[in-house]
């Protein structure tokens, strides 16, 4: 089942992809936040639509918004992928590197991202997102973690990397908290309808091909990084996860920062396709 | 203005303290969040205390919760006393550090505080906390930032140092995020009766003296703090910032780290004082 939130910003409708078809879900939750992930809502979801009970919207048009309300936080793993490590100038990690993103830059999938001002290395990130049905601390193994997902978002993890690496004593988060840098969605997909394990990633930046990798090659795969996290805090409904992201960013020195007027585009198999102008 | 939260977790009534007195903030609203301090609360709670029209709740009794409810950020400041930086075997900084922590550890001033499963070193840090009453972006400069700040809170910033300084790549925030591990409290004190420019800020282990500073010393003060912040990222109303801890932490060596049945006691002259017990 893939789960979406349409209109415009603030004011997005719930709503369940079938199709070229909308369902709306509003008969049965308000929007796709903790509140309804942590009760259930995908399970309830799902039977809603098997017994007819979600009227039709309608075919697309109106504004995609993040399939997930705001978070109450964004967990984002670094360096997951041997090869971009390695265009970072790099070892890959021996241990999982955690950092955080503010929760305020998640937006929709195709809305413009302005390029923050005095930033002169605002880079792009294909990343499988981890979405959380249920409260997560303490899990027994890894093999207890897809019982805490509710499923699987494409994002766009977008930094800009002299704040993340330069300005902020190494601390990261200054150069990935900036407003509109976590574009999620279109959809949310359910780990039914998505092979977790080897989902290809692409990026493309006016059209030219950046990144394309697959999650096949993940150093840390999901089931192992919700388990870890969850030794460490407590994962809530609602909550997003940033797996990390393959090479082909500007910071490999092979391309170009991003610039007002550059269209970034990504898609994950299964996950969808994002489209941004820079602004 | 004194603004507090008392009642069970989940179930916090918000009060305005007069003396030994809570008044009952909830004619004017149901709690202290980012949509009340945004939409002049402060204001409106004086006002409401100035007609009289706050019913008398009683003397104090019952748990006194977190002053604000859960923010959408919790935004820490690295390494912004001199003497704490050298204690860290780390030079000042020249630039702003910026971390964060996950907003679920805000807790309680009183509240028991889990050592975390395979902790070692679990450590305190009193700071003086920021609260943010207006959205507040690209501020034009410092001069600006105090009509975006709502006021002054005690907080204990835990850290795990292992878990924060060896097993994530040196990003800081898995050592920061531990279920309870910022306790915030008791009161949410305005600018007026708080000067910000000279608490003495104190921290205890077991009755014994660990801190001992004024934020006179922060190397990054107040009105900088949010400036610089509005200029990489959107504060946001009831967000909260964690100014940074002055020298006497574990980290140091010259003290035990903290272990189960260690009762820790915080204080800042005006913003009021915290015990936990490490349980």
């Amino acid at each position: 089942m893939r789960l979406a939130r349409i209109g415009e910003p603030g004011a997005e409708r719930p709503v369940v992809v079938d199709g070229d078809t909308y369902l709306d879900l509003t008969p049965i939750t308000r929007d796709i936040d903790g509140s309804f992930l942590g009760n259930d809502g995908v399970a309830r979801a799902r039977a809603a639509v098997a017994a007819g009970e979600l009227p039709v919207l309608g075919a697309a048009g109106p504004r995609v918004g993040a399939p997930i309300a705001r978070p109450s936080a964004v967990y984002c793993v670094g360096l997951n992928y041997a090869a971009h490590a390695a265009e970072s100038g790099v070892e890959p990690p021996r241990n999982l590197v955690m950092f955080m993103k503010a929760p305020n830059t998640v937006v929709g999938p195709d809305d413009d991202v302005a390029v923050p001002r005095g930033s002169e290395r605002t880079d792009w990130e294909v990343e499988l997102g981890v979405v959380i049905s249920r409260r997560a601390t303490y899990l027994d193994g890894p093999e207890k973690s897809m019982d805490h997902v509710a499923g699987f978002v494409l994002a766009n993890d977008l930094s800009e990397r002299t704040w993340q690496l330069e300005t902020s004593g190494g601390q990261w988060s200054k150069g990935k908290s900036a407003p509109g840098f976590s574009p999620t969605g279109p959809w949310l997909v359910t780990p039914d309808e998505a092979d977790w394990r080897d989902l290809r990633l692409r990026s493309w930046v006016n059209g030219e091909p950046r990144q394309d990798s697959s999650t096949a090659d993940l150093i840390f795969d999901v089931p192992y990084i919700v388990w870890h996290l969850s030794q460490h805090l407590a994962l809530e409904p609602g909550d997003l996860i940033l797996t990390g992201t393959p090479e082909g960013v500007a910071l490999s020195g092979r391309f170009p920062y991003l610039a007002r007027g550059d269209v970034v585009e990504l898609e994950i198999d299964g996950l969808g396709r994002q489209r941004q102008v820079m602004v």
